[in-house]
């Protein structure tokens, strides 16, 4: 295979060529998950462009995910997203245990609040019924991949507050200690950016991509008793499904 | 209901409650869609407090997709996002059929190209094979929802390339024109950040939110006769499904 060079006569802009060309050794395995990239010096006596093309490529590298830069250390080749199956009703503790992560979770809240207008919607009561709600972040293998915020139903959401929740994972809480068995759960994919409370939860800047799931989960005759937002770090996860056609 | 005020007593910071506070208005359409945010100076006069928390708040808002600010035009709540269901293979002309949306396309360049790593993974060729690339943007009703990269085999992809790909979908040609009927697609959602090209196609701020499907479809035997990368715009759509419990 030829050495990939920048074509200076090309009318693609020089830096979405170095771009193109980083991205494919990343792609192939040239640049391996977890080493440096080559500094910039060296991208610049290679490649015979100027440091501004260099930073150009490098930035548009990181926001497409494909490498991280971490502030004073350097720059380093993402390691892949996890992949998860998105084609049954699972939590993040079962999720993480097919992956073969280790799943723990750190408290930030938990309470009673007014039940805002969407909350209400969802979990099927009056808008301003008082709900619980309560607010932890998800890792895997000690990295955050999660901020998940749960609502439930006031009764059966004091008796969940009880448990340690940093152990104790809510699905297996609702099903197996509360006697509520769920069905099925209606989901809504979109993706985000991240707010300043999402950016401190999950240690990410503010603004970057989140893959946002906001779930129902329902018992059976369709009572709601579960409503989450979960917000996932783009940088760390993708689903995967197959769909037949129709 | 009470009027919502600031509390400058409590710890959460001012920009936040009142981040909370407009938030609630638009979600319970107090704010409606399309109508214009009140002025900066009326909202520091309203709830007494400074310029630099208003545009806080306004900013995270902005962020998170519920207001839009237009250049010189002022700032708008945002309209509802796109709802498109996930739950089988469909194009975009027939998804914007199910919204009662008028879909149109842009052709933004087509030519044969050398397959990289991830598209020969994908359409089951050896690296470098050429194959056929289609750029459209896709839009709704005049708004670009998603720039899609469509990747084909040579041999269907250059009769692919023969027709108007800004009136005709490829899914209709390569089912009725070319008798290439889909079975299934292999589904994989992310969420990323605008790169350059994709800015610039969709009309978004580079970083902004993109909910990112690579999709591999299928014929019988799972002959993969269509890649795609198809970039939606996060402030534009978001996909909804149902699972059941396993």
């Amino acid at each position: 295979m030829p050495v990939m060079r920048i074509d200076t006569t090309s009318s693609v802009p020089l830096y979405a060529q170095l771009e193109g060309i980083l991205a494919a050794d990343i792609e192939s395995g040239r640049l391996r998950p977890g080493t440096q990239l080559p500094p910039e010096d060296s991208l610049i006596a290679r490649f015979s462009v100027s440091r501004t093309t260099v930073r150009a490529a490098v930035q548009n590298l990181a926001r497409r995910g494909l490498i991280e830069i971490r502030r004073g250390r350097g720059t380093f080749v993402s390691r892949p997203k996890l992949t998860q199956e998105l084609s049954g009703l699972t939590g993040f503790v079962e999720d993480m245990q097919a992956l073969g992560k280790q799943a723990t979770a750190r408290l930030i809240d938990q309470g009673v609040v007014p039940a805002a207008e969407a909350v209400a919607r969802h979990l099927q009561l009056e808008k301003g019924t008082p709900v619980v709600r309560i607010r932890r972040v998800r890792l895997a293998d000690g990295t955050p991949i999660s901020l998940d915020e749960t609502y439930l139903p006031h009764d059966v959401g004091i008796k969940v507050m009880a448990n340690d929740l940093e152990v104790e994972p809510i699905f297996t809480l609702l099903e197996q200690k509360y006697d509520l068995p769920l069905i099925e759960a209606d989901y809504r994919l979109e993706a985000v950016a991240a707010n300043s409370d999402v950016a401190v939860a999950l240690l990410v800047p503010l603004g970057s991509p989140i893959f946002l799931i906001e779930r129902t989960s329902y018992c059976a005759d369709r009572a709601a008793v579960d409503y989450e937002r979960l917000y996932y770090r783009g940088d760390q996860i993708s689903f995967v499904t197959r769909l037949a056609r129709r």
